[in-house]
């Protein structure tokens, strides 16, 4: 269980009084405020504060276009025109800032996105609590023949049961040595920026993270995305399901123009005009490699 | 003027209908938002949105101490902690939102700061407004005779006279042809996009300016400056009253390490120190340059 | 002429003397460095150094796929890979440093650009030349009426006649009064730092630029675009020359996924499949504003 | 050992072959290139590339000062007037590129470093190496009793030689795990992105890592600090050694101004002004918490 009854009192508390402010809310993301929406067996991800909504992209936007602009006057359609024509600046004027548990392997993944700000539980001061990520039987998948990055079949039998047993007890053991390591109980106790050491990269961490939602679409089009890990996806799963509640315009942009979409190379686009007029266009003559083909073909047929 | 009826209507509006939210509030942030500072002739500064408070810089940086953290109790401890340490990440998780017009050739000072969201009124979309900016006389300063990147004593009678006159004419010559070229009564009338470089330096432009807090006090730390040009740092010290009010306890500790401290090199360190053995050291035995000794000097005699 | 016989002797020296390294070298940037490339009407672009090549991109990818990766066994095919798939790493590891000149309101567009280094002449510092970007008369274009951004017709006649004259006589007065204010000579002379506030938007300044590959890219990607202001394009375009020079291999596959490329939005893609699979679709029922439509047919017909 | 033969070989072959450029060179760098500096037991930095030396500092400045600057003609007294001075962007435009073998839990410190260029060998491509770092008895230090994020005393005895064998036998137990669940003998094995979560904080990973050197000295300052966690320090000083052959007179201007200096609050200030009058403080009387002034005592007695 990701959260303790006394936090749970604390998020309940910080629910239950609203203050008068003057600023732009989001009703959308103001239902999320504290809650941990919890995510692998036992991560979660809480909206600690957020700045800005729609309205807000637009007001930006105003700014950059002036008095002068006239033509695109609904609001949903200047947002929709931005993200087409990827105008970046308008939405970094939002901004959310959230609270994450998660295994250390996850996080170093998502620490990649450098256009963020972080602020890392410490394992120099702090001891780390004992929670594993331990993958659910149906996530333990074998390597993938095809894709030197990703998973293929799920384990099965005896296989899967040797791994899940691996994964359990070396962790165990390891913080048992932690712990053990650390202790002061009649010794003089190691230093915990050295103990951590022991510790398994399934180990959960955790972190405020803000940024904006320029730079948070660019992470939940990566990571969100099917070739993303299946351990770091959830986590973008859970975070646009927020994001979709608190910009909703924004998000159906984001939605069609990048998750939705499709970047075509200039010889895709000369594929697909010569299909459009009639003709038939196999790989040896559409100028792509057999890789650039396969993964034109998985979406053109 | 800065503002007409018309926007102080609609600020008037912003400000008469507040809503409730769970967020982290400052209510000296509140008591600023929408409200234009008058900066130099024609600028302002306005606080569009903000988020986090004082108790927002603690609660970030309890994650990273976590659970493990007795010893600065205080949150005021914390927080003149983190800033003597250089402990950036706990001030970037509040944020700043900014409305600002000003000069041309301080918008090109301002952007030189990179870690910030920006979106200016566009003069390829738009047409800009007929407002320069024209020194008061007693800003009218010569060249500085010892620092080639300053200004010396104000300019006088007749000179003074002249500056100003130069400017206002040429400011107003280059506007009516400005708006000459763009018109469209008879002719086909230039492009913005190529009218605007006719615009001098002078001219006011807008921009939303969206910035974290470790990122703000780096810029007031530089334009707040006594070595700062004048029309820079009269933006930052009407920032730096909004910040006063918005986070006075993070302020407080930037006021006494940044503002208020000096940057000793291991030289002055030594010099120091055989000064309070009793000892006197002149520039020659300092092992510094002459500018260096002329600027340790300035501070301690 | 952008160069002065000093200058271009400084060149001819610093190209005469080739010395030693063991580093990665691009004969193609050899062959530019140091060299102006001409660039509007006083303006330039000079390479003045060069970090990595082609090879590099493959060695710095080679440490992130490691000992496993034996498919994608040549070097064009893994850049062409990277860049079909956003891998933006290994791109980073490359790194180009130019001396610009370029008109006042072109640097303030190519200044948006946030993740590059720059250091601009200082006009606090020092005294401004009198270089002023005067468009040729191909280029004197009308503001458009299709798109509130752009140019439309070329102007003709009298009206070009008016509006040449105007730029070149008010930049003229400008520097004149510039000057004037500046001078030493039976005055005190005003501070540089404000006598540059009556310099129009067209002056011509000068600054150092280093920027990553990836980065640079994302810049051509915009700014060599033919919806990029002309001024700013001609600089991408003769950056793009360097850079094709530079690393062959990168530049042939950004031009193919990116500048040749096109984004489909959701929308897009499902147009596409019903016209493949022979039915006729117009804007009505494509799910499309009129705008979107209307961009989506200047691609398919 | 941290190299292979083959790998040493491949080093000296790319160190036989110079070849001609016209960049500008760095005879110390040059001494460093592809060599590995070995850092703690089975880590390393190497010297993958580099971009300009102390002239290239000060041509870059020299833009940025123009020809009005005649001041400052001494490139030594110029590099040190801007590091004085905090003028960054000068610093900028040299830039450094290392590959790096360390420990996961010091990859994690070090990414902290956001603006920097990193490209990690991964886990998810490839199998990692059965490398683990294994502290030094006299590195096996307790928790520190003042000092919440640091290291007390050395162990001592039994406590040392069980700590020493909890690391070796669970890194080595967890990596035979490792390579258990991967294997594909009689089984599918699982897939590399899972399987790496058994592995503890202490395996060795690699990345290329390229900065400029303004980002680089700020990592060092933070890093070659007394403060620092050994295990980074070691990391930093091999770097800084790397640096002083690269940039002699920045590296210099770096010591005495960052490294050698001292940051003074306005309180601090203001004691030692009295302290130099002749009067005796104390803490009691300085406006400092116990802790400063503990802090402050440390360096002024």
């Amino acid at each position: 269980m990701p959260l303790t009854p006394d936090q749970i009192a604390e998020i309940e508390a910080l629910r239950a009084t609203p203050r008068p402010t003057l600023r732009a809310v989001s009703e959308g993301a103001e239902a999320h405020l504290y809650k941990a929406h919890e995510v692998l067996d036992h991560g979660f991800i809480r909206v600690i504060d957020y700045m800005g909504n729609d309205a807000a992209i637009v007001q930006a936007a105003r700014v950059s276009y002036g008095a002068g602009t006239k033509k695109v006057n609904d609001d949903s359609g200047l947002i929709r025109y931005l993200m087409r024509h990827w105008h970046s600046t308008p939405f970094e004027m939002c901004e959310l800032k959230l609270h994450v548990k998660l295994p250390i392997f996850v996080a170093r993944q998502w620490i990649r996105h450098r256009t963020a700000n972080v602020n890392e539980y410490s394992a120099r001061y702090s001891i780390m609590d004992r929670e594993f990520y331990i993958p659910r039987p149906e996530h333990l998948a074998a390597q993938s023949t095809v894709n030197n990055q990703g998973r293929g079949a799920v384990l099965e039998g005896a296989e899967a049961a040797r791994v899940l047993e691996i994964l359990k007890s070396d962790a165990s053991r390891s913080f048992d040595h932690y712990e053990e390591m650390l202790s002061q109980d009649g010794q003089q106790g190691l230093a915990r920026e050295l103990a951590r050491m022991n510790l398994p990269a399934n180990t959960y961490t955790q972190w405020y993270w803000k940024v904006d939602l320029h730079n948070l679409f660019h992470f939940l089009r990566l990571r969100a995305d099917a070739h993303a890990q299946y351990e770091i996806r959830v986590y973008a799963e859970a975070i646009a399901k927020v994001v979709a509640d608190w910009v909703p315009v924004a998000f159906g942009a984001f939605e069609d123009y990048r998750m939705g979409g499709v970047a075509l190379s200039g010889k895709a686009v000369a594929v697909l005009k010569r299909r459009l007029a009639g003709e038939t266009v196999g790989q040896e003559d559409s100028g792509m490699s057999k890789g650039e083909w396969r993964e034109f073909t998985e979406v053109w047929g």
